[in-house]
């Protein structure tokens, strides 16, 4: 499947790197290729710069917004939730119309440190945001409860823990969920929280993700969902 | 332990009667006790009318919130969150002064149905608003992660589900562990979350746990936390 990856941080990379290990055929798109790649110094996240890691990874193309729309069959968004819009912006809502979205992103305001608030939340997420915006895209929210290693390879944390995903579309929900069982989520630990709203409560539980990242000291942790039999 | 519990709706008799059954002298607060005696049909989420309650319940008695607030070693508010500040106010600053208020109240609001949204939310917590208005007193944000038959009696869900405490005061934190414990909740199975601000992160959890209620059909579900070794 031809897979276009928006945003070049750490997510964005460790997606298009194991999707690219699985044969897909992966593009990350940026606004500037040139200046991504010219970047000598690590982000604010300390990520090294991208020129490094895409040595260590010649699989995977590197190309601006309207090529990579292009190119897309499925995209991933990977980048700032905070301003996810304007990448999505960028690639244009005719090139994303018809296909899918799996949104990844997190709408976190670290302007007070960790752990982080929310730019959106309560009556209103991202997911939703998104799919307002891009209504002739097909959005599914998932992936974004887990760190980025976690959600291309879920066996780092031991236990029956529980990956989400919502969205209006049943198909592109089905097109997701297969990449997310290439990844190693068994259909058994993906609950279907219904429509697109359904981001609304796994948005909100990353402040409680974050907290429990802080005070556990890793943010290689995940929950279980279980129920009174 | 003489324990005031803050509300005569479906939570506050469930902890009433398990703390009374633990041999605690219990009491519950309300404003009005032959209006709350006197209702005979049941509240807006189906509860039973109190009197009834009351009557198979004799060793919980009903008190005006002054009184019940002269009675407590130990409050738990299991108010309406939405509202729980009302009821505090009534009971009054100095008679909550130097003791601990365990907060399992939710601040929902349910006008547009399930699931609700928070009345406040990412920013702020209602156990923060709580422990702001009243300085003296030492909030302990805990229980409001679980359904009231589950805060009671864990055991009623499978698994090493986990519960979550937040509060300004060791010592307060220590005295609601061991209300805790009582209930059947073990050590290992509390996550502190530090100081007061961490009820924000329980708190807006609840948009995902009535999701998963409303998708499952059940309240009875609680979360374990699973980390990377």
């Amino acid at each position: 499947m031809n897979i276009t990856v928006i945003g070049t941080g750490m997510v964005g990379r460790t997606l298009a790197a194991r999707l690219a290990g699985l044969g897909h055929q992966v593009v990350i798109a940026t606004r500037n290729v040139s200046a991504t790649m010219s970047r000598t110094e690590p982000d604010a996240m300390g990520t090294p710069p991208y020129a490094q890691w895409a040595a260590e990874h010649p699989e995977v193309r590197l190309l601006p917004h309207a090529e990579a729309g292009d190119f897309a069959e499925l995209f991933i968004n990977a980048s700032n939730g905070a301003n996810s819009l304007r990448p999505l912006d960028l690639i244009g809502r005719e090139r994303m119309a018809g296909k899918v979205l799996i949104d990844a992103a997190l709408p976190l305001d670290l302007s007070e440190g960790m752990p982080p608030t929310l730019t959106v939340a309560n009556t209103d997420s991202l997911g939703e945001q998104i799919q307002r915006a891009f209504p002739e895209t097909k959005v599914v929210k998932t992936l974004n409860t887990v760190f980025c290693e976690v959600m291309v390879n879920p066996e780092r944390i031991p236990g029956n823990h529980t990956l989400f995903i919502a969205g209006d579309d049943a198909e592109a929900k089905q097109t997701a969920r297969e990449i997310l069982h290439s990844f190693g989520w068994p259909e058994a630990r993906i609950i279907d929280l219904g429509g697109i709203t359904g981001a609304r409560g796994s948005e909100m539980y990353m402040r409680l993700y974050f907290q429990l990242a802080q005070l556990l000291g890793t943010f290689d942790l995940n929950i279980e969902v279980h129920r009174a039999n």
